[in-house]
């Protein structure tokens, strides 16, 4: 007999968070003796909570189709983890309640590493508060930094992005240098792990191929040295492309970004680690800088998709759904990559206890000796990842995306305080 | 008897003014009767005054042609304006002996509103300094602002982008609203006019779609009814995303990103509009703000060119050479638009003179009554321009660019001190 299934988007979303709901939605489908209704939580797992459900079932074709091709997250997401069973049991009863209500016994649960730690209590629903539920974790971050699998869906689109505009951009000053802009800087997502940053230096491929300088959030920012870079750079190629972490940090640990600037008023600026370098080199050395904040751009950007990671964040909401119809529970699809070339990946399901709460960061031997590039493995990494374009249909001159009808199920429990 | 071409690009780079030069240099293949060699000025102007030139002729068919869907300045770009010949004749001269050197008899000077004025001054040379010269203007400029053509080459592309990246981003936010990120600010170009910003408009079609706000550096930025909007945009929508040009400024003339902001060493720092918006918006209202800050990206974005906006750079390029070969000096080919719909466009001459130092300003009834939209006239205006993509080859996951020779022509004169 079929019980319906709950999905849900959790933590910041990606430019294909939606392939993978697409995946999960149209697996469901195919699988009408299993899986009766598919209900995604509104705003994430707050959605289960407040019974706050879309009924997705009602949903055309045509519109689940289109979220493949759609960034953000179309049902809305949330940070919101929940704590463990024993601090927050109303919660988790709650959340039986819920299930219950709604005929739920699969939960999908499409986030990062803290989504997975909430994955792996929900599965544990069924053991400790005898509840039959089969939780799935989805693997999404653009941070690229779960563990076990090879590489994190929405990763591989915000590597082409950043890689792309930093190839583009360098022509750019590259044209210019001679009488104006010496120095750009590019700042880009990652606050822990500089797997975005190093997607940067694809833009390059030999000695003085911009970018000149990728600063990691791994390796400590020495301004000395940094400064002597960019001074060779500009020096032997005419211009310096700097691309940086926002996660760039200090000996000490301070973000290069919290390090003292302050507004008109006195009060600490946040945010900015390009404009905090940008004044370096414009202090240190004298030279006239440029500098881009890509921030939400890098992560929204479905025009510029990689092929293969659309095609691994769809694959990895299918097998979600595969797991669970198996009665796989507490597990996660993860990308599996073949050794050698050509580049080939398949996906192994991984329990979500190895998983969550643990951060991969980028390995020492992916950085270059001197802390500013990658070396050949790691570009052997990440070549792969941003093979392909998948772009999006465009109207009328901008891309196409879902038009969810997003009907609400009819709520049949009292409300709950969050 | 065939003579040669000199081809400069002039002042900030676009998407597009290579597809210009493709434009002009194809044009001149196709005319060996009248035109011989092709020389590029090695970093703009300054080339043309340092002898130092590319021998264009000696560039493939294939490497040409891939200047089409080339960013940046292929040749070197410069921001360097000659004074009147009155006060410069030296450089005036000093031109005239190295066109002679090279036989040099048509002038190409690909730019905006700075450059048409350099342009007009060289086309001067012919009767000044009896030197037979015909000069002719290639329109370029992300700002849109050169007057008499309907739109510059250059503009459609960033408007395309910025559109799509406004789309794209406020997916992003509108999905993580209800528990985080309230605010997006994004920066984009245009320190006079507000062409740029419009087109962030694009993205959003009715009441209540982001973006929320559009700011103009047209329209003098009043603290508090901006405040007020954000304030009722969050209330009402769950969040609200701003487009800002860099140039919006006080009443008085400042400039917000000069408006205060020190660093830590109390040293005044320049620029970044939206992290001082998105400051103030932490101040006065207290929501969770992101910005980004788009600079180079957008102008070199390349991957996500608007088709017409390639077409028609690939086609005053080719009309400038038309118009030279006809001997009509001191001109441009301007865009002009047809009435009616649908979008129809073709290019007619445009006398210089009537086009240095001008800038077009956004008409006030493009924007909104209370300063902070676009109405529909100006959608009328922008839409077309957008229209269509013109995806370049990707090789390896990344745009693949052209890879010139750049022949240096020998040179023939002794050294000039610009």
């Amino acid at each position: 007999m079929a019980h319906n299934a709950f999905y849900a988007q959790s933590g910041g979303v990606t430019a294909v968070i939606n392939a993978s709901a697409c995946g999960v939605i149209e697996a469901c489908r195919r699988h009408p003796d299993q899986i009766g209704k598919v209900y995604a939580g509104h705003n994430g797992i707050i959605g289960a909570l407040t019974e706050e459900l879309i009924d997705v079932s009602r949903e055309s074709d045509e519109a689940v189709a289109a979220l493949r091709h759609t960034p953000g997250g179309a049902f809305g997401s949330c940070r919101y983890k929940l704590k463990d069973i024993e601090t927050h049991r109303a919660q988790y009863e709650r959340l039986i309640e819920v299930f219950r209500a709604h005929d739920i016994r699969y939960f999908f649960y499409n986030g990062g590493g803290d989504s997975a730690d909430t994955c792996l209590k929900v599965s544990q629903l069924s053991e400790k508060l005898g509840y039959p539920l089969t939780a799935i974790h989805v693997p999404k971050t653009v941070d690229n930094d779960l563990p076990i699998t090879d590489n994190s869906p929405g990763f591989g689109s915000v590597a082409k992005y950043i890689a792309t505009s930093t190839l583009e951009a360098s022509l750019d000053i590259a044209s210019m240098c001679a009488t104006s802009t010496k120095v750009f800087v590019l700042e880009v997502m990652g606050r822990h792990a500089g797997w975005i940053a190093a997607a940067g230096a694809l833009a390059g491929q030999g000695e003085g191929e911009p970018p000149h300088l990728v600063i990691f959030p791994e390796i400590a920012f020495d301004r000395e040295a940094v400064m002597a870079r960019v001074d060779y750079a500009v020096k032997t190629y005419g211009y310096c492309v700097i691309v940086v972490s926002e996660g760039a940090r200090y000996e000490d640990g301070t973000f290069l970004a919290d390090a003292g600037n302050t507004d008109a008023f006195g009060h600490r600026q946040l945010g900015g680690v390009a404009p905090t370098l940008a004044g370096m080199v414009k202090q240190d050395l004298g030279y006239k800088y440029h500098w881009a904040v890509a921030d939400y751009l890098q992560r929204a950007a479905r025009h510029l998709a990689s092929a293969t990671d659309v095609e691994q964040a769809y694959a990895v909401g299918e097998a979600a759904v595969e797991l669970a119809i198996e009665g796989k529970n507490a597990m996660m699809p993860a990308i599996k990559r073949a050794a050698g070339t050509p580049y080939q990946w398949h996906i192994e399901p991984a329990p979500l206890a190895e998983i969550a709460n643990r951060e991969k960061f980028m390995p020492r031997d992916y950085i270059s000796e001197d802390g500013l590039g990658i070396t050949q493995a790691c570009r052997d990494y990440l070549l792969p990842l941003i093979q392909g374009e998948d772009f999006p249909p465009f109207d009328n001159g901008l891309p196409r995306v879902a038009k969810l009808a997003k009907h609400r199920v009819e709520r049949k429990l009292p409300d709950f305080e969050l």
